[in-house]
């Protein structure tokens, strides 16, 4: 069967409707020999009514991957592996190695005493600790020591490295990286430390010493660097801030309580192409849904609930993971009539904004809710 | 013959380095079923020493290209087709339409008295006229009449039209947008007016009148849109500012006399994705080779001249059109010893810069000049 | 006589209306021993209900200021004086030498082969040309030729220096600075420059050819001062960006077709403390009134016309100068019905705007125009 | 004796030197009558090599300021007073009721069951908290509740008032406000609430509960106002995060510990025209001297020190206040060798950097530190 150019067809006024003809068919082939082609053969593609993401939803339960991880610390070293991750391949982007859009994220382990060599890149990243004690992250000279639930910045540009201290314990943590964008932008650079470790140049949680403070910032300091000097933001004051904002706000009816990990120096996104959040789902609470643009990565932090995306329920707990896809219909709910649920989540959020590229879209029927088709 | 998955190995500290065995080659089955995969099969693919553009260097003839437009307005109805354009297919972006990177274009032809459908878009695009008298486009509201080598925006979230005059010829112009971009962000969205055309809601290049006052700005206006007010930017005030910038300026060693257009409330590039530029190379003037991230898609304005990339040599003159893909070394040199030679340019470097991805090196040996390959 | 204390007292519910009493009275000088005193005594002076200005609204013909300024050419040196200036000494500003609010000026001459020593400080100042041929002005090294109706900028911060050809004729011009807001702030610093003159470092006018393009910056510059690169705003280019602009707009009912010279690099004000405008009266037009905070120091370069400042007329033609002071009712007219009038303006609405003191208020009676009491 | 005008005369190139002839002054006089003068007369006046502050340094010491405003309770009743305030009345600015250069500042009192009407107006005001329980701030429907050492914001725009809880007790704080500076800019406006009070629309202390998270912001809110969302900073959080930063940093040369209270939103000062910070000495640390502009009025916060302003030794102890006048030198030493000292500092320092009138520089002889001289 010889190829065809007319699959995309609407009868539309201002769409392309042009059927294939002998004729036109020679003129695209004869168009494709010049590195050219008739645009009303793929406009309609190219162009379309709305986002529809090549990105699936779906829930990676923690309980399956964990014991997937921890098999790798027998079946590679580290020396070998470079870094032993298990990473999310979402179904619809395996092509770009992708959790959702272009997002990367994966599960890593470590043992005590393990070093990982110290790099750069121009691709940001993040770091999302799951469990074991010891875990620590040096960012540019700055050590800073990792607990569950804390979360640390390694941006572009930056030297990092990971490791756990000799008298830690296994620890695996989530890795966060918006390598796919910065592949498919041709714009990733990547070196290996000339010592493949660096110095550490500053007391340890100096970031967090200086940066972190209420409503404060340290005087004197000009930071110009597109990402926050806030380096680690840890789970204690993260969960007490949420609290303490549950009580003082309705929140959001999409979202419940929801907090953007920011920098601190100018109130932006942590970085310049990954924003974080964590957001409390109070007992009981079911939120409306609505959907916008951007990829979403979710990671539970606390508690147990659901998401309801594009009419699919998804049930999570502790240390799952599932994606909301850019202009899926998304709803949360907290199954618990007690307890609280967090949801940790990082996006492309900055670069919808910059890129001009952010849309949001409420769902106005059945109450807000979605029907439920799976 | 069964998959593999070790074809990325490098055999250098800190990159990943596993050999298939029978037992990890199942371990990576298994993982598959869950949807996720082990990091160090693909770490040293996605995670590049420098980026290696999947955008080849091209150049497409103006006089080869126009024989094929023309030709298009036999061939399909302006009704059927929406807009008869040959777009630039770069041999390595055809899965995305794209003439380099992630950017598109196009030469579009229409007949006295044709005029296209009004609509909306989230993509950003701008035209470049290359031939005819009597063009025109409207930008919400506000109409522009075009010459040769004027340059107009239609910007993301604008509703827009082309047409030509009655008392008309037949008109050719390149369009440029990043839909490729818009599409891969899943961030597209296109609208069709309701009454297929809009009104004209203000003076004839009111715009223009307005904004393109040399250091001066309309008082007690607040533009707070993401892309400039003005909309379209005359050839004759461009290339006299090019003249005027030549006399007292020596340029850069790597572009001659580069100015890009501008938003003028802020100094800003043009809009949200795509920047603009004009620049002129004094007669003789060979510049030096260097490199960079982003894609740029040339369109000779003026003159003859050659352009070597990555050590191969293309010679253009009006109209044609070439690209450099990113992190691509090029120069550019103006083949008259008596006329300047003049490059309009469009990319995505307001991408790169707002992401944090812009990177620029110098050609270092050879006098700062590639030695010619092909 | 002894000294009162209640001299501000309001009978209005929320303000001090505190008597004078014997023990008061003791009570207060007590506190004045103490370097202190009490609010209620000057709580309703310090905190008037709306900005009442010091200054008077007034105007100064050039045929009188012209014939002063001539007669300092025979009375002292330059030598001597440093620069030969006749300033504007408003009534109610004595004090601080201001010709409305903290805004100097003053009309200065010098004859041809002239040259005043080169100086910085840190008041910001321009310079509007009057009369004469072969002045010119250089700048951090730039040097730029300057004829009637020129605006030219010296910010804060630069060496500069003004000067008249051997072969030119004796000019006059109009100062515009911010020293009495430098003085007042305790921010001023002077210095002379160690050789009395700076070197031209670069093309004459380079400045105005690299940077007036419409639409257009030179790429490759980062422009991180907080005053416009372009230092010399022309008269002809000017008057015609007004011209183009009122065939394209109403313009406002309070000024006419109005525009702001401007920082191309950013759209932002000339200099940090002082903006300047242009603005176009049609033939007939008669603006409304409104009244807003900050001070305004108006320049006729065209025409002549008439403007209303708190129900007093005053009659203006080419050279004359009037102010505005802070929350004066104020509208203009133009007295031909053929010919156009120009009003050139600097202010310090820059100081209102970054330090949120910008309030404005239209005229609401009398269809919009004040009643004419002198 | 009749007015002479050479009284400004310098013998230096560049500068004005012109003595009084009986031809001259007669020149002066009749431009006095056109409502102008010589520039040379007064120039070296306005022109000032460096800033010479009519501000002098001084202290207030607490013990004697307290016994004063508690007798203002029995002097006047709150509703003749409207607040009973004794201010800061700085020798050098009796003019203007200022404690330092523009900025003015005052003790108040209040009893248990008082509360002030609620009022408007362009002067940005804060209160710092000294002693006493119950005290309370509404700010447009956000109440706050307060205690010692506590602040608060009042800004430019907002509703606002000031009571103290039935069942508190007398409370004094310090106000401290911008008044002198909204005057001289004649852009102060006053109103009093039409109910003289405020309704409370958000949970108590809201404001701190939404935006007092360490590096997270609330997600969905855009804060356009020039001042901190942020109305409460509490003195618990702000001495942990000075105790924090301590053991983290060497902190400034010429500060030790050092930071600013920010507007969470942007990281800039919390309002337009008055910054704040909050220092720790450590124990026995002795910083060195600089200069800088901008005017700044300290208030111990705890412990006990010194400060050296101008080569005058000013020693103080918990709530005595003194200020630093613009470009004077100082430095600041903790007289306790065991515990730590606080200074709270409030300042013009945003004016001073919008304006582009930030200048700073170290003391260079002696070791970096002053020779005392009283
Ligand atoms: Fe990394
Ligand atoms: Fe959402
Ligand atoms: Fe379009
Ligand atoms: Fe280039
Ligand atoms: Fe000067
Ligand atoms: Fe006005
Ligand atoms: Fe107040
Ligand atoms: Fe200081």
């Amino acid at each position: 069967m010889s190829k065809t150019y007319d699959d995309y067809r609407e009868d539309v006024a201002g769409r392309a409707n042009v059927e294939d003809t002998p004729e036109l068919v020679a003129y695209y082939e004869e168009l494709a020999e010049a590195d050219a082609a008739a645009l009303w053969t793929v406009a309609n593609k190219i162009e379309p009514w709305q986002p529809v993401s090549s990105s699936v939803p779906i829930l990676w339960r923690y309980s399956d991957l964990r014991e997937k991880v921890l098999k790798s610390l027998d079946l590679v070293s580290p020396e070998k592996a470079g870094r032993r991750v298990i990473y999310l391949n979402n179904p619809g982007r395996t092509d770009v190695a992708a959790a959702v859009g272009w997002l990367y994220s994966g599960l890593q382990v470590m043992r005590p005493g393990e070093r990982a060599s110290a790099h750069i890149h121009a691709a940001s990243a993040l770091r999302f600790i799951i469990e074991g004690r010891g875990a620590y992250t040096i960012v540019d000279g700055h050590k800073m020591t990792l607990g569950a639930n804390d979360f640390v910045l390694t941006p572009n540009g930056t030297w990092h490295e990971h490791a756990i201290a000799e008298d830690g314990t296994e620890c695996i943590w989530q890795d966060g990286l918006d390598i796919p964008l910065t592949n498919a932008l041709e714009a990733n650079f990547y070196a290996v430390h000339e010592d493949l470790h660096q110095a550490v140049g500053y007391p340890v949680n100096d970031s967090t010493a200086r940066w972190a403070a209420p409503g404060m910032l340290p005087a004197g300091e000009t930071w110009k660097n597109g990402y926050s000097p806030l380096f680690k933001y840890e789970w204690e004051p993260t969960y007490e801030a949420l609290t303490r904002h549950a009580q003082a706000s309705e929140g959001s009816p999409y979202d419940g309580i929801l907090m953007n990990y920011v920098n601190p120096s100018n109130g932006g996104h942590v970085m310049q192409t990954i924003g974080a959040s964590m957001q409390l789902l109070r007992p009981g609470e079911r939120t409306k849904a609505h959907r916008h643009t951007g990829s979403f990565l979710y990671h539970c932090a606390k508690g147990e609930g659901y998401s309801i995306i594009n009419g699919k329920r998804f049930e999570w707990k502790e240390h799952d993971i599932f994606c909301v896809p850019s202009w899926a219909w998304h709803e949360h709910g907290n199954l618990s009539e007690s307890d609280d649920a967090c949801l940790f989540c990082f996006n492309d959020m900055p670069v919808m904004e910059k890129l001009g590229f952010w849309r949001e879209e409420a769902f106005g029927d059945n109450g807000g809710q979605q029907p439920v088709l799976a």
